[in-house]
């Protein structure tokens, strides 16, 4: 299959552009922490969080183990401490601590934690520089994916311990003060925008000689130099398909409060029982972040990376930071369903919407703007927006919100996880969570693809999770 | 659909046939209770079981509550308080006490549950004389099962009980020396039986114009009176299934020994992350019923319902009592996978082995010999047994053990609840749990068939639930 | 000490009058249990409790442990499984099954445990025709004494499974339709009662040569066999104690209801911070038993073991079911405090109110009229009883309630356990608990004396636990 | 009382002198907090503890609080948000946090809190220039104390802190390579100082007069400005004791770990029936600190806030971080017991061991030698140290570690606490702890004394907490 070797000038193209892209991602995630504090990033607000400081250690840590320590003969760690300090889950690399000691931490100081981050890239950097070997070109990018993925954890998790501080400081406060969010609206903005009519949007999945067939999943080798995609999403495989129709927009904060004001949260018989359980159990009366506020006309105030903003002004984007138990009772209450992921997904590769079939990848501008279509974290926007309108396209698939799908994740037909420790990436999360797809405002552009599955346990809400509605072709 | 109005002596005699049906399996469920003192009916020894005596009137509350007083003008019900006091978690009927509540019912006393069964017995059975209207037919149908349920229940609920008692006395015990067990096996019989090698049987879905598809589920309206099926089996459904092949029985107790002696709790890379951390929370060595028992030649004893068996004794049956993390541990240290649902039940209704394609029911006996093919209830036995040898057909399919599939219980395309109150029966309970199928050793025989889908959260263990092997073809 | 001999007559006279102790004590708990069905004797319906028919049994372990097994060549015990089955807390004993198993024991079944009752009984009969040893007379007093303790328990642990049952059940309903409760009062006769004016009775402890000072405690050796008093009341040893004033009775269901209106369970300040922390998790409103009722005049209905009682019926009557946080609360609302253990000793030794000083027994009958002036399970009442008027003497110091007092429970300087197993009785449990004084409405008026000590931790609240205010000498 | 108005002169300098004790105490807290980084402050490692930077911050709103907000008219709080943010446990103060979120605080920064600290500093330095009233002087001085409570606790936090945190850093390892510990012992003195034997000394406590009769508390009125007492030292009162002996120091390391090597952890009969649950359910082997090291002699290290120490280094220093149960077991396991609060402070108050019977405080310094002869604070070890030899004296009653009484925390007979939120100070944690006396290595000097009562759960270790053992006179 690859018994062609590749010129030596197109090996040095490929491995310039890997530095472009290694340098770009981590940059990115130093970017985003700037404006925290190193207090700022030692909290850890829940469970399902890390400290941002954590995060810029642990995505390290994934280069220096998987890479460095693998491939670069006679490297010399930073710290050899910092091997079982910065393990998140690889019982394979050897033992880890407890994830909620990570809040402990205060050494390494952040300094500290920079200095290990300059000395890991100058020697990513180094090997490079030396057109390394397929295997470590893989890691290096699987390494870049786990690093995008940590870079939206950090923006969900220091979120979450604002929103804990009882003083509740906003992440991009400061920013706002000294400069415009790049493209981003305004307050005003928000309150200007009106979410399109929700229209449905039919599909009749297959060919006419293979009604119903389609093809689900990457089809490219996982251990395939190039285009990544991470195990989970292969192989590509069949699944039959009847006719559905899917909602053009996600779900707004506006039609959320009709289901709340319906007295949904009230009403047993519009959930799941575990779902009901969670309600019971947590008192949930509102999406996470909403907060009753008598001061403003709809009764509630949202907390968001920008602070706190009345219901009011944002009532017209997605929903955001539901459970699953929440989208479900929400779309029984409608009247309609959740999509499973293969409808979502069939959508997002093939359709007449104008998005890239080939390669599944999220549409990047729009035609001769230069400006992207998606709300993604490059956006600024940190919150997601109202959907643009179109009669004939879904808008937001990208971006704004994950949308929860009624697909438990499992593992596709003949599926192998990675071999070694990194086969514990995605294979051992296999029971008792749900796919979200599509990415939402803070996840990075370049990390998101049609065939990407996001999975978190059903009762799960301090990611930027949301929905959009289905239902059957009638 | 049902223009025809059917004749009346057509009605006489499916009327009668349903009052048989009635009859039989509330006097089976009694007949198992029979060896139980009052007291032993009061034990709730885990929070996934009940009282044996609750049981008894739950079902009984069931026939009142859906049954006669809906459809029995002028019924009188047989005391008002056991509308709450007997709701399962029937929202939309009202109130319930807790669950765990279910232990302090000391009052009503089991005389006076017994007297309540005769009095919903009575009633029934003269509204069966009536020739009801087809809706009261179909409810109870549906009563019916669900008694069959809670006989399948009380078997496993009452082996908890006893094995929790420190004293670990034996439900069949007093019955042994009595009777024999009807054409059960003695402890004799199961250390000869040897089970038979393992097989893998191929099958590739599909026909020759549409390769890979397949229907799932029952074709038959769950809202028809004919044959009955569960809201959860519907709608019968296109599915793509790749070829593959299925063991031709179930996995035996020698053979997860080795899985045991192999390290298999010790070694976190078999696991899903879930299932590792119930490893370590529940110190899970083995099986549930499993006892280091220095005494005999294993190691290990084994509680059943007929008492503590040394394990040698039984180490060709069917494993089980395995949560589904063990299975899939087993089923991944082995090399190969569980299979899905859609798998096992295109195994079930369709190929050479003899089964029942049309109704897909369970075959009810070997040609010529009266003797059912299956370890059910019926049979006495009360544990798994060993397989039968055959080289072309898949062996203990139904009965013997709850085989976990690799499939989380969701809904089928399309599915629609039942109205009502009875819309909790299974749609509820459509997230976080695994699909079994098959029925077990205390399953009655008719209640179970080829689309019965059964689902429990993956870390339950006190169910007859244990694994069949499948792997991809090659 | 015990130099000389006893005449054989005499010891013939002391162990005739053991025999009839043991007889009539033991035959006290067997008519109170008679009520209950074997059903209800399996309830264990909270942490605290342990079902009746373990105390049937355990009682009896505790003669046949510590008496037959120990003093009795050749002993053959009931069933050897019993020696850790029926073990409460003794770990020198050996093995014993966790508390909450206790629910799970079907068997032995209660023909069983009474057939066990019998065997320990005529064993202990025949020793004690034998004139044992005094050791063993020693023991089977403490026996004695250990089952009076168990009635006690089986009285408060058998209502509050009716309680917690939700058809509520009364103890006592049976009865009351057959036979009038020896000497009790009927619910019209609550009504009628009116509880007389709290008085404050003043006391100036010590003697002018040693003011202050006063002795406490059992001057008896408690290894001694004529009187029998526990451990924990010796040894007898000075305590300082400045003038102080009693309460002339208990406070009442009345003088409580005015603290909850006054909204006494939503203002911190009033409360331990240990103890605002228990209402705030356990939403406690109210004493325990006492659910709202919108059908009675007060707005509250009490359940006791002769069922619902409107509160009105009852307001004259000690209040009860509170745990020491409640009774600490109450009094410093009231701008009073609780006694000392010491001060409420002192009172019930020594003063002008017709108390036997010598032996600090309770008092047994009102003078010339063979009634006891005390209201103990003996009464038949089964519930606390309205005060009898007195100007000079402390009323209810023994009987209807257990009283609060603020000593936590220590041992006594120079305090020494029991040796062996039967030093775990009261030593082990020094830490955290609180001294209760008096006895209540459900403890045999043979078992309670002046130097009696009872212990609960401060959250307890399923015994007939209330309080008496007392106050510094002005 | 105070009836004479002082003296200008007098009133000057008495304000000069709590503006040096002010500004003394204020400077500690910084000295000692000045070789943690901003991220040490953040961490919250057990339920127990703060941040270090929420003491720096809570003690400065105590100053502000009940000083400054009451008696400075005009005063401007240096951020309005702080008056609940800062607030621990006064609920008449208003609402609070939860303990819990407190390592969320990462906003406010160290550089705000530091500068509240001096907003707060000025606004009281200028308060006390003009010669503020008597109440607010008394206040003054509580915060004072306040603030010496919390040094100790920031000492405490940060060993916990550290402790937890994988790389286990070491808060005096910087400061041990620039510059000696004023006066401290190296590693190399520990290991060469070996305990005298423990000796005991007898009292017998009263006069001819009055034997047994004592007094105990300060006899101070907690109102008065002259010396401070905690209102739960108060009211001094007549206690009796009888004569006792008392151990000349306190247990070492080498001492406790006989016990553990004696299996003391294993022997349920040496523990209180709590206590045993503690071990069980903790799995406590040893005290808090000490970890299985085979690469030391002992076969044990332990953590200190001089970083990880061999056992053999400090085994005859007093035995440390251990909770009540485990004094208690080890006093048990000895033959002897633990001596009441009463018998502790008999000895530090009134003997023959050249204490300052009439203040009760704590002896400054060696006589002659200007050198404190107590381990507290100010000597810069951080750790206990071995006893002196004496024959006639008892060693270590202050300083080194907090001695766990056998006494319950109770109020004193005629205890009022003080009126307002400050009434919470103390009073409302009299349930279910235990008096600890005498201060630990890291109490500043001038905040013990013989009347001082320290309080903790009887399952607390994260304090320096040891024992001293005592007997009954024979």
């Amino acid at each position: 299959m690859r018994t062609q070797p590749m010129h030596p000038s197109a090996q040095n193209a490929r491995t310039a552009a890997l530095l472009d892209r290694f340098r770009s991602v981590r940059e990115a995630t130093l970017r985003f922490t700037a404006p925290l504090s190193p207090e700022d990033m030692m909290v850890q607000s829940c469970p399902e969080t890390s400290p941002v400081k954590w995060h810029l250690a642990h995505t390290t840590w994934f280069f220096e183990t998987f890479v460095l320590c693998e491939f670069v003969a006679g490297y010399q760690s930073f710290d050899p401490h910092f091997r079982s300090l910065f393990n998140s889950y690889y019982r394979a690399v050897g033992e880890m601590p407890e994830k909620k000691l990570r809040s402990s931490f205060s050494r390494p100081s952040l300094d500290q934690i920079l200095a290990y981050r300059r000395h890991v890239d100058a020697a990513i950097e180094r090997l490079l520089c030396c057109i390394p070997d397929d295997e470590s070109q893989r890691r290096i990018i699987l390494g870049i994916e786990h690093e995008q993925q940590h870079l939206e954890l950090a923006a969900t998790d220091i979120k979450h311990a604002f929103f804990t501080n009882p003083l509740h400081p906003a992440y991009a406060s400061a920013r706002l003060r000294s400069q415009p969010l790049a493209g981003g609206l305004s307050g005003t903005a928000f309150a200007e925008a009106i979410a399109p009519p929700l229209l449905w949007l039919s599909f009749t999945p297959g060919s006419p000689l293979r009604p119903g067939i389609v093809e689900i999943g990457a089809n490219l080798d996982p251990h395939e130099l190039q285009a990544f995609v991470f195990d989970n999403e292969t192989p590509r495989h069949c699944v039959y398909l009847a006719p559905f129709q899917l909602a053009s927009r996600e779900v707004t904060c506006a039609e959320y409060l009709a289901f709340i004001e319906d007295d949904g949260y009230s009403r047993p018989e519009l959930w799941l029982s575990e779902g009901w359980d969670a309600v019971q159990a947590n008192a949930w009366q509102a999406p996470l972040y909403w907060v009753r506020d008598s001061s403003t006309p709809s009764g509630w105030s949202v907390f968001t990376l920008l602070g706190f903003l009345p219901l009011g002004q944002i009532s017209e984007t997605p929903v955001c930071h539901l459970s699953y138990f929440e989208a479900d009772a929400f779309a029984r209450w409608s009247g309609y369903r959740l999509p499973t992921e293969f409808e979502w997904e069939y959508v997002a590769t093939a359709g007449e919407d104008g998005l890239d079939r080939q390669s599944g990848a999220a549409p990047k501008e729009e035609p001769g703007s230069g400006r992207s279509l998606n709300n993604f974290i490059e956006s600024g926007q940190l919150h997601p927006q109202p959907a643009s309108v179109s009669l004939t396209q879904p808008q937001q698939l990208f971006g704004d919100v994950w949308e929860w799908t009624q697909s438990p994740y499992t593992g596709y037909p003949g599926y192998r996880p990675l071999p070694g420790a990194l086969g514990e990436y995605n294979g051992k999360f296999m029971s008792s969570q749900m796919v979200l797809r599509g990415g939402s405002c803070v996840t990075p552009e370049a990390h998101i693809r049609a065939t990407y599955r996001n999975f978190f346990p059903p009762s799960t809400r301090w990611q930027f999770s949301g929905l959009r509605l289905a239902r059957d072709a009638s």
